[in-house]
C-alpha cells in the first residue's frame, strides 16, 4: 500500500481562492468593507523578513491591506508598546502580527500579550490560549499551524471522534494547542515530549489512527512504527546534510517519508504540506477579524 | 496482591499541622504576619453553606482568618463586582474565593475572572488556566483539587516521569489541568472523555501506570481492565443506592473499589482519599498569597 498525499500547496491554494472571492464579494455590498494587517518587525533578521515578505505577498493577492511597521532593533519595550496601544486603537487595523523572535531586550511574552485580544490574528496571547485549553469556551483565533492542521484533516475526512491520536511535540504555538482542539473534536489524544521514553514512542504511535510530529527533529518517525492506515501530519522543518545539493544541505520534515508513505493511509509531504497552510490561515484569521469588526460575523 | 490504601485524610491531617506551624513561626518572627481568607457566598444553596463551613473551620485550624462575606441571592452582577473591586484593593486581604455555583442571573466567568490574579486562590481564573496550559509559564496558583493530587503522588513516591498515564475527565476544574500538571512532570498522559469509546477506555487504562478518574460515575474503573501494580486516585463523588444505609444511598468513587484494590498497587479510598486533599490545599494556596504578599516567598 501507498499512503495518498495530503496536498498542502493544492488545500491552500483553494482556501486562498475563496478567500478572495469572499472579500470581493464583501466589498461589493460593504463600501469601504477593507481588512488590514499590520505586521510589526523589530530590527533586521534576514529570515524574519523573509516570512514577512511572504506574508504581505499573500495579503495582496487575496485582497487585504498589508502594511510593515519596521522598527529599529534598538527600540526600547516602551516605545514598542506604545507602538501596540496606538494600533490597538486604530479602527482601520483588524490584525497586529509581532514578528517573533524579538531582540534580547524586549520581554516577547510581554509584547504578545499587549496585542488586544480581538487584533491577535497569531492567537498567542494567553486569553487566547486559555480560551483553546477551556472545555467550555472558544478561543477569537485559533493559531495558524494548529488551525491550518485542523482544516486539512477535515479536508480529506479524515475522523477525529473516537480515534487515538499521537501529538508529538508540547510547544505553546503548535503541539500544546493543536493537541487541545484535536481533543475538542473528539479526538483521545496522547502527548509524546521529551521526557517520552523510545518504548512509549512506539506504543502510542503503533496504536494511532492521527499521528502528529513537531519536534523538529529528521526521522523521528518512521514506517516501522506507524499503524497502517494512519494519517501523518509533519509539521517539522530541518535541514540534513545532502551531497548531491549545491548547498549541501536539503530541508525535511519529522517524518521518514519514504518508509512512512509504505504504511500510512494519508501524509503530507515536506515541503508542501502544513507550510503552506499556516500564512494561509494568517489571511484567513484577518478575515474573521475583519468581518467581525464590521458586524458580518 | 492487594493495593496499599493512600490515606488522604493522615497526608492532609500532616500537612495542616505544617501549615499551622508554618504560620506560628512566621507571626513570631513577623509582627504583624496574618494570612485572610474571604470566601464569598450569594444565596443560601445548603450545600454550599456546608462547604463554606467546612472551609472556614478549617481556616481557623491553622491560623487563617477566615470571613464570611455573605450576599443576597438576588444581589446584582455590579454590585457583585464592586465587592470583589473592593476586596482585591484590600491589602489585609490574601485569598478571596467565590463559592460556586453563583445564582443564574450571574455570569460565573466574569465574576470568576474578576478576582485579581494574586488572590485567586482557586485558580480559576483564565490567566491561571493559561499560565497551567503554556509550556513555559508557572501559574500563580494551582487549582485545589489538582494540586492535592499531585501533592499526594509525590507524598507517595510515585514517580510520574516516563509513566504512562491516564486522566478521565476534562473538565477546567480538574482533568484539564490536572492532565496538564501530570505532564509537566513528564508523564506522558492521554485523556480520556465522553467522546472516547469504551475500546478506548479499556486500552489507554490497561496500560496506564497510573489512572485518575474524574468523570461522576461510579463503577467507571473495574479491576479487569487495571493494570497490575497501577497506581489509582479516584477524585468521583457519586451516590448510589444502598438499603443497608439509613439515608438509601452511600457514597461512592468513579472507581470500583473492591475489584481495582486487587489489581493496583495504591489506590484512594473514597470517601477519604482526594476530598481531604482540597480543603487543605486551599489553606495552602492561602499561606502562599500571604507569604507573597509579605515578601516572605
Amino acid at each position: 500500500m501507498t499512503a495518498s498525499i495530503i496536498d498542502g500547496k493544492a488545500i491552500s491554494a483553494d482556501l486562498r481562492s475563496k478567500i478572495a472571492n469572499d472579500i470581493k464579494d464583501l466589498q461589493e455590498k460593504n463600501p469601504g468593507f477593507q481588512p488590514k494587517l499590520v505586521i510589526i518587525q523589530v530590527g533586521e533578521r534576514p529570515d524574519s523578513s523573509i516570512y514577512v515578505r511572504m506574508k504581505l505577498k499573500s495579503c495582496s493577492e487575496v485582497g487585504i491591506e498589508g502594511v510593515l511597521v519596521k522598527l529599529d532593533g534598538k527600540i526600547s519595550q516602551e516605545e514598542l508598546l506604545a507602538k501596540i496601544a496606538a494600533l490597538n486603537e486604530d479602527s482601520t487595523v483588524h490584525g497586529i502580527l509581532v514578528q517573533l523572535p524579538l531582540p534580547k531586550h524586549i520581554d516577547e511574552e510581554l509584547i504578545t500579550n499587549a496585542v488586544k485580544q480581538e487584533k491577535d490574528i497569531d492567537g498567542f496571547s494567553e486569553l487566547n490560549l486559555a480560551a483553546i485549553f477551556k472545555k467550555s469556551a472558544s478561543p477569537k483565533y485559533v493559531p495558524c499551524t494548529p488551525k491550518g492542521i485542523v482544516y486539512m484533516l477535515e479536508q480529506e475526512d479524515v475522523t477525529i471522534a473516537g480515534k487515538n491520536v499521537v501529538v508529538c511535540g508540547r510547544s505553546d504555538i503548535v503541539g500544546g494547542p493543536l493537541a487541545k482542539l484535536l481533543e475538542k473534536k473528539g479526538g483521545t489524544v496522547t502527548i509524546i515530549h521529551s521526557k517520552s521514553t523510545p518504548e512509549q514512542l512506539k506504543f502510542f504511535v503503533s496504536n494511532a489512527d492521527i499521528v502528529v510530529s513537531a519536534v523538529g527533529q529528521a526521522n523521528f518517525i518512521t514506517g516501522d512504527i506507524l499503524k497502517p492506515g494512519a494519517t501523518v501530519i509533519d509539521v517539522g522543518t530541518n535541514y540534513v546534510a545532502d551531497e548531491t545539493k549545491k548547498s549541501g544541505q536539503r530541508m525535511c520534515g519529522d517524518v521518514d517519508f519514504n518508509s512512512c508513505v509504505q504504511v500510512a493511509g494519508k501524509i503530507t509531504p515536506v515541503p508542501g504540506g502544513v507550510g503552506p497552510m499556516t500564512v494561509i490561515m494568517v489571511l484567513q484569521n484577518v478575515l474573521e477579524s475583519s468581518k467581525r469588526a464590521a458586524g458580518l460575523l
